[in-house]
């Protein structure tokens, strides 16, 4: 097999948001850029799935929400606009497999475990604001919040059992993990990224207030679109060999000759490539402790939102699964209608034994149960099962095992050489968010023009 | 390049010992096995460094003890033979920077500590006991013990600090990582598959009791030679393609179609290999979840073994680091002196930011204190800095974060179609050991015997 080299000023390795803004930024900046992904598409974790009439639906990540200034910046400079989230009518909790209508501040589930469900919410949002989220390891309690899972802390500080439950319910939804998976520490770094556990998990008001209009794969096509040089397409980057000042990526058909690369990939796709020399111990060892969660995005497709009719808002929170939390992603004219079930954390990890027949026949078991029979015979069902793509292996994001953020923190943005990483997980806003994706890729942008500008490369290489 | 393809039935990928037994039992199976090995050496985390005039001392794994009768077994096959780890004269006990003699028996830390130390020992035995090492999932307190790291347990359940301590430093010894990092029930797990957590830290009657003459390094030589087909050494694979009944064993300079394999490799390296298909999310995530300690064993040469000659035994245990265990590693006739230092956990991991002059100064620094400045000018020292090393990345094993074995445990030795799993972190007693790795390379050989005869694939290529 013949395989062409190529040279550039910069290669970014990786064609989703964070790839794609950083690429966008060298463009800016004068530097020949070469983005390469290992998928024939752009997106990343971000996919519009076409359902003909010029509808789409967000089989990837899609929710932004306030204080998203970045991603709602980079969307508005590319004419891409908002909508609110459906979110009228009454939405459901279930518990133990009875599902009740739970009106805002009107808690059907006992005084006592609301007042202890939002005073374990106002602890982590207290301890949350003394952990800086661009260096965890130096809050002042660090060591001690790193030490332990969050379901430990949830054990220890959250009297009643269902309080706990719902806050489970809450972690599986915002982080898809299970609680006793990760570092107290690293939720609380994430709500400090995110200003507030109630801003996580809020759709009013918070992060899964709007979507964008055409989807949010359309960010990623149209930044693409502008570029100089469109990402190369099916080139599965494999090794990135140093050698004096310059950087030889060697990708599935393709090798480019650069000075400088980012790497965007999450991190247990960053920990599968050859780098020569290899990764200091430190930095491997924090790849190799930091697993991706576990989703499947199951969409069903209807003629109309029947389940507004009787007055419900299509969204649920759920103890019982496999679908953890359902939303109505219809789109902005609520045409077709549309079920968005998350099946996320243990439950998803259960789901992906089934056959793709049992995993459908379960999530409509579900969605039945809330809205009735009718919800057993969408006219379409798709599934984004994330942790399953080969260039994903897990979604929402990268997550912090105990111990992890005050062992090896440090080397999460610190280059090896001349390779920069970037993607959601390097993020000190919005860490795993569409608008730490952002964020990543401008700063790893900033990094490697600095770098250049200093080392006088651009001259060489570019004219 | 051109790449030279063969046809075997069986692939071994690794020549550690686990690789190397498999290879053994499947070639007197009567099948044709090619064991692919990334180093130009075999033995993977054993490692014996040549001091000349016939002398050498093991740089990698080395201790043997009561109850280990796999590596035994196969060592006494070999005719390699077993001799007493030096342990005649009083062992130090450094806690803050002081040193003193501890004597059996004889615990100058104070009774409430060492009771709380001793309570502490009992509770996790006998919680041990109640863990199938086999199947950790299934034990009764399994998802609890899963869901809170060592370290919770310890500040828990242990009041004393001293006692805290202590046992802090033992997890570092035996397992090379901080209590903050491991599930509590990884580490019962361990102790379950290694008798008791007693035996697990102790030198006489335990873990540490004996070394193998000539260097653990030299039973993994032995299997080698005595294999029908050597090694092919230099060869990391890189890539396994199934496809069909057919396997194909992609390693730089070599490619192996074949019809079923053995990978060994821990997991931080298995989870780097492409496997197509890919691996199912739940052993993805396993590996993910799957880190491994951090180790640097450091042996300092000297004309004579002279802290013997002040009645000290050259063991050590340590909370101020950065050597946290120590031992005298010399040769059988105490020619020349030896002294091992662990430097394991964190204080590994502080180690590893240093350049080697200066690990080097406070490694020697930690003898002088424990055995005067003539620990400070050896004749030679030397390092095995694992987590630095390509092809093995951390040691002693793979360990198992909170939430893993209860998520995806089942997935630990589940063949991915034609794919085994062998490896010391798959054994079902003395998990990470070289024993483990016996039992495991042992187990997956059988079960590809199994399935190759049940397939009747022998003669089809064998003949």
């Amino acid at each position: 097999m013949a395989i062409s080299t190529e040279r550039a000023d910069v290669v970014v390795v990786g064609a989703g948001i964070s790839g794609l803004v950083a690429a966008t930024r060298l463009a800016a900046a004068g530097h020949d850029v070469r983005v390469l992904e290992a998928r024939d598409r752009v997106g990343g974790r971000t996919l519009n799935a076409d359902l003909g009439d010029g509808k789409i639906v967000e089989v990837g990540g899609q929710f932004t929400g306030p204080g998203q200034y970045a991603i709602q910046r980079v969307a508005a400079e590319l004419g891409v606009s908002t909508f609110a989230t459906h979110d009228t009518g009454a939405s459901l909790l279930e518990l133990n497999g009875r599902a009740r209508r739970w009106l805002v501040g009107r808690p059907w589930i006992g005084v006592t475990p609301t007042v202890s469900y939002l005073r374990a919410q106002r602890a982590l949002d207290r301890m949350a604001r003394r952990v800086p989220a661009e260096a965890p390891w130096l809050a002042p309690d660090a060591a001690r919040w790193d030490g332990q899972t969050l379901g430990s802390w949830l054990r220890r500080h959250v009297r009643s059992p269902r309080a706990r439950t719902l806050l489970t319910m809450a972690v599986r939804a915002v982080w898809s993990i299970e609680p006793d998976d990760v570092s107290l520490l690293h939720i609380l770094a994430c709500i400090s990224a995110g200003e507030s556990l109630r801003r996580l998990v809020s759709t009013r008001a918070g992060a899964q207030q709007d979507r964008f209009v055409g989807g949010s794969q359309r960010i990623a096509e149209l930044l693409a679109e502008r570029l100089p040089e469109p990402p190369r397409l099916g080139h599965p980057v494999r090794r990135i060999v140093q050698d004096g000042d310059r950087v030889t990526v060697h990708a599935d058909g393709l090798t480019v000759s650069t000075h400088r690369v980012v790497v965007t990939a999450p991190p247990m796709l960053a920990s599968r490539i050859d780098y020569q020399p290899a990764l200091p111990p430190g930095r491997a060892q924090l790849l190799a402790r930091t697993p991706q969660g576990t989703t499947l995005k199951c969409l069903a497709v209807y003629a109309e939102p029947f389940w507004r009719r009787t007055g419900l808002s299509g969204q649920v929170a759920s103890d019982t699964g496999p679908v953890g939390a359902a939303f109505d992603n219809s789109p902005p004219d609520g045409d077709p209608g549309i079920l968005l079930g998350f099946v996320v954390g243990g439950h998803a990890r259960r789901l992906l034994d089934l056959p793709p027949a049992d995993r459908r026949a379960a999530v409509l078991t579900c969605f039945a149960r809330w809205f009735g029979a009718e919800a057993l015979t969408p006219q379409r069902f798709l599934v984004g099962s994330w942790s399953e793509e080969e260039w994903t292996r897990g979604c929402y994001a990268g997550y912090f095992t105990p111990g992890t953020w005050t062992s090896h923190g440090p080397w999460l943005r610190r280059p090896h050489g001349r390779i920069h990483w970037a993607g959601a997980e390097t993020a000190t806003r919005w860490i795993g968010f569409m608008d730490g994706a952002v964020t990543a890729g401008e700063r790893a942008a900033g990094e490697v023009c600095a770098a250049l500008r200093a080392e006088g490369a651009v001259s060489e290489v570019a004219r």
